[in-house]
């Protein structure tokens, strides 16, 4: 009953048989007209082609071809040759017939337009073979770490993002209007994770939007990613997790590379380096000693007991230099630089940073669930009411536990050599652009 | 220099081996004192096991246990030994030692609790076998229909949540205070899905979270949920996208089935029925001439050329009759009924509706991209300023195309035959309920 279309079927571009009649459909990147011939670029997901049309033999084909439009989207039908006169691929498209199946008008990039104007007309920056290659990658990359969390055991959950109370921090929340009351889009699913452990889930993870309000225009920062969160239980220490962490990003890169190492090097000019050793660990009173005798550097008293982008790019350089690794833990930091719900032992956070060439990827840490020293560490960092429902979670029995969250995105920039976040969003915001 | 934890390694019940030293962890779920003996029940992740304590030999250690409360998070070492006195998988564990990781307070849930407080209780009310087995098997559903998109060359993509205008229908959306001006939460990721065709991405998909502000009360309605969308290229007709869906579905409920089709037999008492023939098609107007002639149902006037609940509920009685199919495609809507971006055909929409077990789970069109009728036809639903960004996707070429989107937890509601969306989501939006 379902037979599907009815036209002719189509083939993707790369898969075209010599000789034999084929229907092609894609978009127009190029239209040349010379004395005998027209010849037009014709492009689909899988590569592009040059169609050859005769003037003489085929009048009629040929004044519609000369007038499509750059960026047109078409349907060729006729037959694929090898040719010795095309340079690219040696292979050339001879069309009996011609469809205009979306006319283009003039588009508004240049290869000169400036970044505003590319993200006004994201959707055709997009057509640019970089860019959409980007998406690609990040997709196979994601693919590959749900692969590896399905393969320890992990579930996926749905965690809400419209939230009663303004989470962890108070500030930095977009407000929502509830119908006759406020909500909140949530931070993070930091504390949902956690009730999830309390509700004898072991293992889960959720790849989600995240939104954070923050009034800054930062390479690394947008008013929404997407993060790829988990949270396991019965941990023995944040050096499980620390463990877990190398082990997946390892397990992803070594696919990235297996698929896209070649093609990310030509395009990108960067090679995907797959670890092959332990991810080294330093604490980070060692980390301002090491970087202050290395490189002089010293670090501001405001930011002692955290990193600054200073530190991470010279850790970065650091852990090159020393153990010859793009990624490095660092570990010790102070209380009052981390969230009340990170353990703490000796009075120092259970919890670690990943810095992976240059940039913070994750803050990974043990929790603290037991209710009483919860409530006491909460307590000491001012929160209140909005923090009592997620109290709760810790009253009726959990396990202990422990968790991350890596920026997509971010991840995605740092593997690709890329400048900005806003080049690995497929449509990025930050306080200034909500468009498209 | 990673090693982990420091602990002896903890076992999962149901990988305890006999007569060797082990260490388990889980959760209290039931203490029994006798007069010679303390048995305590331990659930984890995998299974439960009796932990029993001679009261005589380990006075200590049964005097602690006796301390143990329900719901409470311990971690025994001791050995599992083979018992015929055991019931409940003739296993028990016999501990030399016990820590208490977590002291539980008395649940607030009893058997006999209202919908309400379980929601309240949310975390505890998981627990519950039944509740905790729903996002297992959710978690597998999405996973096979992952599977089966990269399997059809698929690239996930992810949509912003945040957007400038208040989208397809300018009404039901949740307004955000976005810095010194207003957003909106996505009711889907429809526009987006069609700008990534503009783009040339010709297949991608998105599972995330859809926001609606409808002011009702439904079994089968949340304010927030989550949303599997695709949309392809290149389409013929919208045939394409029934006969994909109907292999998707298919292939994700032969996964589920294999996996869980016992299991879901026997705590949902319903089967899991994998489709091994197309899916029915039927024409609106057909529809209804069977509902009258079958079952003596009038579609009421404000309803014609579309469904209603009623209509859902006779269309299932009529395909389970008719074809012995629990999916029925109905096509032929009117375009009164149908967002104005579905291609029409003769002044009919190119789209669809599909139902499942009595409930609609899909509509599904060819869209229309053709800027100049889009434009025509947003106009004559009143739609201005608002879609004026996403016309402008249509405007430099777009292909042929068209999509879905599959409500993944009505979905699961209608897999293992639940009264309410509020069972199969983590965490339940409504109107009223925005906790925990």
């Amino acid at each position: 009953m379902l037979k599907g279309g009815f036209k002719m079927k189509r083939t993707l571009i790369n898969e075209l048989k010599e000789n034999t009649e084929s229907n092609i459909r894609g978009f127009i990147t190029k239209v040349r007209d010379t004395k005998y011939m027209v010849f037009i670029v014709v492009k689909d997901t899988s590569g592009h082609i040059q169609v050859s049309i005769e003037k003489k033999d085929k009048e009629e084909l040929a004044n519609n071809a000369l007038e499509i439009t750059t960026g047109s989207v078409v349907s060729f039908t006729g037959t694929m040759v090898k040719s010795e006169y095309v340079k690219d691929g040696g292979k050339e498209f001879l069309p009996e017939s011609l469809e205009v199946l979306s006319k283009a008008e003039v588009s508004p990039l240049e290869d000169n337009s400036n970044i505003d104007t590319r993200m006004d007309y994201r959707w055709l920056d997009l057509r640019d073979e970089k860019n959409h290659l980007i998406f690609e990658i990040q997709s196979y990359l994601v693919e590959s770490m749900r692969e590896f969390m399905y393969q320890n055991n992990f579930t996926e959950l749905h965690f809400p993002k419209m939230i009663a109370a303004a989470s962890e921090s108070g500030s930095e929340v977009f407000e929502i209007k509830y119908f006759d009351r406020k909500a909140y889009l949530a931070q993070s699913p930091q504390f949902y994770k956690q009730m999830a452990m309390a509700s004898g889930y072991e293992r889960v993870f959720e790849v989600a939007p995240a939104f954070r309000a923050e009034n800054s225009n930062s390479y690394r920062h947008a008013t929404e990613f997407t993060s790829f969160d988990f949270e396991m239980s019965y941990i023995d220490s944040f050096k499980d997790l620390m463990l877990f962490e190398q082990n997946l990003l390892t397990y992803a890169l070594k696919k990235v590379h297996e698929k896209y190492g070649d093609i990310i090097k030509e395009v990108f000019d960067t090679e995907v380096i797959v670890p092959t050793k332990d991810f080294p660990v330093i604490d980070l009173e060692d980390l301002y000693k090491e970087l202050n005798e290395r490189y002089g550097y010293t670090i501001p008293t405001e930011d002692v007991g955290d990193l600054n982008a200073e530190t991470e790019k010279l850790a970065y350089k650091y852990a090159m230099e020393v153990h010859n690794s793009e990624f490095l833990f660092i570990t010790g930091f102070s209380p009052a630089k981390r969230a009340f719900y990170h353990m703490r032992k000796n009075g120092i956070p259970e919890g670690y940073d990943l810095i992976w060439r240059g940039t913070e990827i994750t803050t990974g840490a043990q929790r603290e669930h037991r209710y009483d020293i919860l409530k006491e560490q909460a307590k000491e960092k001012g929160l209140g009411k909005d923090i009592e429902f997620y109290l709760e979670f810790f009253k009726y029995g959990c396990p202990p536990h422990g968790g991350m969250a890596i920026g997509l995105d971010r991840l995605t920039m740092l593997l690709l050599n890329l400048p900005h976040l806003r080049e690995t969003q497929f449509i990025y915001r930050n306080p200034s652009r909500l468009n498209p």
